[in-house]
């Protein structure tokens, strides 16, 4: 008799509920999004939605209904009733016993949770401390899948230096983005960050703070950056859905700018705030 | 009040069951192993406990104790009574809140099945086709994680184009493995495959394979192949755990040696099964 064990416990294969052979764990076979409200007001679920139809189509999980996932979100952030929320939500292609390929009638499985958001009023104020971490993801970074191990053991190991973020650095030497967020350097009246490339994540919140760079009259370049060049940045952030800017006042042990939260990237904070109003 | 939303169904976050929110799902947060058995044996275990210790301390899961896994695994083997089996087992990091850093305190998730392997006398006596797809995957392939996203997308390009495996090319041009198995060519009386690298997994069965070379009298040779080489060699074939050695008749379309297993193949192949009596 074929079975499966949970812990200690021998249970049929058979009776095995489904959640055990989601091809999420399995493969980590599957996409996400993170949206966020402020003040009872999700924002930018479109474009998150169209992201993630693309990620979906990306790894061909075909028959998900954009339509169904926006009501489904909006159902759920109505019941939980939080002002300040994170809804992370997921879809994997399904449950079925392993094996790399799929059968065609397979249905996905789609999770998600709506969270308060904790306080960030302090590190928004204050900024951040940050270090590099050798970039390990795969090559599809432009696709938001489930395959995060790289993340985890880069942030885990910039907690372990004191800092809240890891910074990626590429074989060649240059910066893609933060573990868990897009990342921003200032020089003058210059706001620069990677182009979006397949070892990018096309990151909403990026797209928004482009926008707030162009309405402060700051230039945009896209082209990468060397750690060395971060360092002499005049101000750094990162930027991520959940707290849009974060200043960062040291890289690696290095002071930024004036170890506090630069001008320019106050004035992106207050431009981006408009937009969530 | 905090929710999750499993399809339709919303359910207060506080009473979603734990697997739900296991990290193997949010960020394919743990490691894996395959043995099989030959005739109710199973076959190098502590060759790959040996791994999976090794695996489980790369990604800092450090509570787990292999004597309990390998009683787990035995009396799963034994419950099943199943002769030829499979027996897939992975530890995730646990089941907590997603974020990308943990608590000290989390509990890792053991998780295992028995099941039957299915008849593969037709696929080791004529051979299978291959193809090759870009190696997407992450740069630490020596650790055996459930991050298999792109195992899975190369595996099923490679299903389309009417084959069984995927052979994996890195940017340099090189194979580095398959999708799931590890990859040898044989040239006159030299058999080659990869070096271990940390864009390899170190595979039970290569090293078996390279075993079974030395005593059949082949001359070892790990060093990366081009496409264009293997297409060039001798014999081809894989080596993966639940089938030891599968000849490669036919690479990217063209015809391996005479179309058929080869010569060596089938000594390594006898060798191999010597093993496993």
């Amino acid at each position: 008799m074929q079975v499966a064990m949970i812990g200690d416990k021998i249970v049929p294969l058979a009776e095995l509920e489904p959640i055990y052979s989601d091809r999420g764990i399995y493969f980590g076979d599957g996409v996400y999004e993170v949206v966020r409200s402020y003040d009872g007001k999700i924002f930018a679920l479109e474009e998150h939605l169209q992201r993630f139809a693309r990620n979906l189509s990306a790894i061909e999980i075909v028959s998900m209904d954009i339509d169904q996932i926006r009501s489904r979100i909006k159902k759920a952030f109505d019941a939980a009733g939080i002002s300040n929320a994170k809804v992370y939500f997921h879809i994997t292609r399904g449950s079925a016993p392993r094996s790399h390929t799929w059968e065609a009638d397979l249905k996905p499985n789609f999770f998600l949770t709506v969270t308060e958001l904790p306080d960030d009023t302090e590190e928004k104020s204050k900024g951040i401390t940050v270090s590099t971490h050798p970039d390990w993801r795969w090559k599809r970074c432009d696709i938001k899948s489930l395959n995060l191990l790289a993340n985890v053991l880069a942030r885990v190991d910039a907690a372990k230096r004191g800092c809240a973020e890891a910074i990626l650095v590429d074989d060649a030497g240059l910066i893609t983005e933060g573990a868990g967020s897009a990342f921003f350097a200032v020089f003058g009246q210059r706001l620069r960050t990677a182009p979006l490339t397949a070892n990018i994540l096309p990151s909403i919140t990026r797209k928004f703070v482009i926008e707030a760079g162009k309405n402060i009259g700051l230039e945009i370049v896209e082209k990468s950056l060397t750690p060395q060049q971060a360092g002499d940045a005049d101000e750094l952030f990162i930027a991520v859905t959940t707290k849009d800017i974060v200043p960062v006042v040291k890289f690696d042990g290095k002071v930024i700018g004036a170890g506090k939260p630069g001008r320019y990237t106050k004035l992106l904070m207050q431009e981006f705030c408009s937009f969530t109003l």
